[in-house]
């Protein structure tokens, strides 16, 4: 009997809808509709894929609906709770509702809510902040360097923005999302997700490339559309991502992890202009 | 005896920091140093003020150093948690290191994992996700209607932004800070507050204006440096806040919230511009 790995199921709600609004300008009214991101709850639960009970949730988070299961994926892969798609049985949409996932791991790999290491749940923008204690904190700061010797040009670099931003129409609808898109040492559009919630693009991206058994991402560049945080530096090392360049300023923090785990992190990435956070002698 | 409210300590870490960084403009290069916006863990825990034990977590968000005990009200405020400075005996900071704020509730004020609804922990960007199901969330979303009268100008949403950039001196150094404003009901500005969370920036806001017993703030502006998700729309409901103006677009989840509680909700605010998402009637 033959299972599908992933079950989808036709959702209800699209990434994106309309909003009647009125738009001022000075004296001016318009009566028009707009497009707006949609922004959803999704629970992922650890659950046997052939029963119909409610499993162990693992995570809350909002995002907007699309691509779920590699939601799933990426998030449990980013949190350390499986390494490749063969430690996943199979992975579940429910619907029509569309707002819970069910991953049901492989037999022999292991879950517990001490596998964690949190309380729990995480969220939408700091998987982190779930951890049970600051310690935990400190010990995924000192997860290993990414295995890789990728070198790119400053040229590549300035390459990136107008494929990613080709890449991500809803944004260009709605002005109201984040991206995450991957790309090739030569500079080839890999992958794109967008999302109301920038970790939940790059979990979407993450669990897609899992899902295609490509981790880890040692020949990758990593773009995102904003700011650079500690948890997206986090997420993109335990891929193996080596090159991260983000359009906004990283944080403190993400410079430290870009630091400990050897990549290349460039912030304000606009124009034929960047700046050089960490290693830049992936630069070449 | 008398005891302070809020026992301060003297923070080693600031709200930004120094990064040497190389800056890249086509072919030339520059060595200089850059200022970043500094992220770090802060765990919330409910304690006695006096005792030196761990007390309960409930909390740990990634957050920009600064006003920690404003973050902790606001947050235990938007929980539902407190409801007024009065729940609260007394709110400590821990130096140096100053990664933790311990919050003692007042005598009679219960606190239970339980009435945290959730599993838990909470997060720099989504409280919501940290709600034990879907149906918590659902719970939120009929929270009741704001209760206020106040209606604004467009003249006065349009004059909003110049005093709410000119609070933010952090986001004119690092660019990498979100911010979150109250302006009174003649557009004068009353306070703001500015983090790596944007959901920080509005639990310091909130956090403040309780602990100068000011709250509900129905007769008060929200102005917000960027985009507006739903649970920057809940947490400004459960504030009492009639008129939260966004610079950035809103989320299908957060119109609908502004729908449900009344909220005037305009995004988009830039220059003499902006979009009425919801509650228009409180534009004169």
């Amino acid at each position: 009997m033959s299972r599908q790995f992933v079950t989808r199921v036709d959702q209800d709600v699209g990434p994106t809808q309309r909003a009647p609004v009125r738009s001022v300008r000075g004296d001016s009214v318009e009566l028009r509709d707009d497009i707006v991101a949609v922004e959803e709850p999704l629970e992922i639960r650890i659950a046997r894929c052939g029963e119909t009970g409610p499993g162990t949730p693992v995570s809350v988070t909002m995002r907007t609906p699309g691509h779920d299961p590699e939601l799933a994926m990426g998030f449990l892969h980013g949190e350390g709770l499986i390494r490749s798609k063969g430690d996943v049985a199979c992975v579940r949409e429910r619907g029509p509702d569309g707002n819970v996932v069910y991953v049901e791991f492989a037999a022999g790999v292991a879950f517990t809510a001490a596998s964690l290491q949190r309380n729990f749940y995480a969220t939408s923008s700091c998987g982190v902040c779930g951890k049970a204690s600051l310690q935990a904190i400190d010990v995924m700061l000192h997860s290993g360097p990414v295995d890789s010797t990728l070198r790119v040009s400053a040229e590549l670099l300035t390459s990136l923005a107008a494929s990613a931003h080709a890449a991500q129409p809803l944004f260009r609808d709605t002005g109201g999302l984040h991206a995450a898109t991957l790309f090739d040492a030569g500079g080839q559009l890999i992958a794109s997700f967008e999302d109301v919630g920038r970790h939940n693009a790059l979990d979407k991206l993450i669990g897609s490339m899992l899902l295609n058994d490509a981790l880890p991402l040692s020949r990758c560049v990593l773009h995102l559309s904003g700011r650079a945080s500690f948890e997206l530096l986090q997420k993109a090392a335990v891929a193996g991502i080596p090159v991260v360049a983000a359009i906004g300023a990283p944080s403190s923090l993400a410079i430290e992890v870009a630091e400990r785990t050897g990549i290349l992190l460039v912030g304000f990435l606009r124009g034929d202009s960047f700046n050089i956070y960490a290693h830049g002698e992936r630069l070449r």
